[in-house]
């Protein structure tokens, strides 16, 4: 049997990958650097036009009065989250029990803050407005994730949306969005950034998903708000003399790819749909509501890790580059289409659909 | 009277900067870029060759078993502090009054850690041994920086430090090395990187001072304890996806000056030199011991201003962007020595100093 790093090898030698932009090499860095003027000056501390101008465009964006530019989302959010709860003098925030800072962050809010986490509904399905009418504590804020990565990027109605801000306002409840895949979301929605935006206190949008940069984030609220986590940014040492190379990447593809979140949803749903074709195979959701989904398998992972690799290298479409077992006979991956989709000849992405559906069916008849 | 703005303007459009390798411009980054492969993978989440290949090299120019890339120093510091703290169970350091930690980080150390600081000696001088030994609190750690940059740079010898060292060790006080211009000390001390951070048990390096990079630090220690900076370097949301802009370039600028540190520590002797036999001027050090020091003028920063923005325009010769007022009579500022002093027409250069002396003197015969 094939060991665990063939399924990495044979996604790496496939020339067609599915999912994402472009590999994370050097290039991605220095083609947004490459058209522009090399005596531009670097931001200082926080100072200057390259990070003031992107601060102001995605204020812009999202419709709040000011940006700040972070390194990551994990030190913005945190810092959100430690605002909302200073200004309530209450350490305690909901959040759906598979969200970023319970599962990624080594317990950093815990850890900094001490901020007390309650966990809403459960981690099979989305926090809905019964879910936060039914907490039995107070709680400062709200923390919701449009699209819920973590359940293959699922999301709520607007309706259900527009109840749970309404209801979060009238408790007097902040509402924090973990936007890190939400420009993703705005053609399902139909509606503007600003628009969802504005059902939120503060705002975060991550610059290397559905953007594909570098790395990097954004967090927006009000003036005051935003004044506030740049003392606290500061503190967490993320205050960087120089955060440029983040922001002029971010700045390009944001550019190059804002206009094309459309395209990218409607061909996840076209690509779920070839999924869900196959045998023991469904998409989660099955329709998709962004670029993102999961794929889940009725297999083990060790059955299907063989029938991956082959498929990948007969038909050159790289599938995935791993798999996680989620029972003794089921796994399942997470697939974000980009750019790269485009690119694949359409014999060569019906061949691959075409090779996995025999394979499944055949194992499915021993 | 010419306004504050004047003077940053004035140095701007000097044509020889006395301090310093290069603006802070896009072509310090992508000129530490444009040899480079672009297919290079991107370090993913602190994994990946670019990091771990750099982290190895700093490993052994410290001398310490593991070293992990921070994207600040801020960052670094307040972790190796905490770590120190937790694993003495006493949330008290104690470093110097002009401490970054103390003046520079909006009490991120207190705010996030909650760890009480104890600040030795006054903020005029260098911490001592005796200083160390007065303590009447116990503490978990105690940090030196060395060169002290808020007092011009200066450093104890290297008997005090083994002094103190030693004192520590016996007493199990953990002792941390805020390195930022570590490097920039190596040829007054006649010693090897190596050599001197065998002293402490932990110790930090920056990659935008003396180095010129782009930004970025190292931290340097033990196997575990540098395994435990780096759970909390992703609880601080340090851990990016990619830190290779400030990894290449650090790497890259670190091997072009690592063996110039002694030509800046000669250059930095002979301007504060030249700046000492100017009337009512004074560097602090009197004789430096790195490649930086202090500029104290005995006249106020209003009298100084049209003088030096005079003296800028006339020679050439870049002398400072800002002054700090120390008192009515009395301002100063900064000066670090690098790669541009190398590049000024001995000619200029006199000119420059001519000028500051004999506008110095008819301010003095006034």
């Amino acid at each position: 049997m094939k060991d665990l790093s063939s399924l990495r090898e044979a996604y790496r030698q496939a020339p067609y990958p599915l999912g994402g932009h472009h590999d994370r090499k050097l290039r991605v860095l220095t083609e947004a650097l490459e058209q522009l003027d090399p005596e531009l000056d670097s931001d200082m501390y926080g100072k200057g036009e390259i990070i003031e101008n992107f601060e102001h465009r995605l204020a812009q964006l999202t419709g709040k009065e000011a940006a700040v530019f972070f390194p990551s989302g994990t030190m913005a959010q945190q810092i959100a989250l430690r605002i909302w709860c200073d200004r309530a003098s209450l350490k305690r925030v909901a959040y759906h029990p598979l969200c970023h800072l319970e599962i990624h962050e080594e317990d950093g809010l815990k850890e900094l803050h001490h901020i007390e986490p309650v966990l809403l509904a459960d981690q099979h399905r989305l926090i809905t407005l019964e879910d936060v009418k039914e907490l039995d504590v107070s709680v400062s804020c709200l923390l919701l994730e449009l699209p819920q990565r973590e359940i293959g990027g699922q999301l709520p109605s607007y309706e259900e949306l527009v109840a749970i801000a309404d209801y979060c306002r009238e408790q007097g409840i902040r509402l924090h969005l973990d936007g890190a895949r939400l420009l993703e979301v705005t053609p399902y929605y139909g509606r503007s950034v600003a628009e969802l935006c504005s059902l939120f206190d503060s705002v975060y949008i991550s610059f290397y998903k559905g953007v594909g940069g570098v790395a990097g984030a954004i967090l927006a609220g009000n003036t005051d708000f935003i004044d506030e986590s740049k003392r606290w940014k500061r503190r967490y040492g993320g205050d960087l003399i120089s955060l440029y190379p983040y922001i002029l990447s971010a700045d390009y593809y944001l550019t190059q790819r804002i206009g094309r979140m459309e395209y990218y949803y409607l061909k996840a749903k076209e690509a779920a749909a070839q999924f869900n074709a196959c045998p023991a195979t469904r998409t989660l959701p099955e329709v998709p509501v962004s670029n993102m989904f999961h794929v889940h398998f009725e297999v083990s992972q060790q059955e299907l890790e063989p029938i991956l690799i082959a498929v990948m290298e007969q038909s050159g479409i790289g599938f995935t580059p791993y798999l996680h077992a989620t029972g003794e006979d089921s796994c399942y991956y997470e697939l974000s289409l980009g750019d790269r989709y485009v690119d694949i000849p359409q014999d060569r992405l019906h061949e691959g659909f075409r090779l996995l559906d025999q394979a499944l069916r055949e194992l499915g008849n021993n």
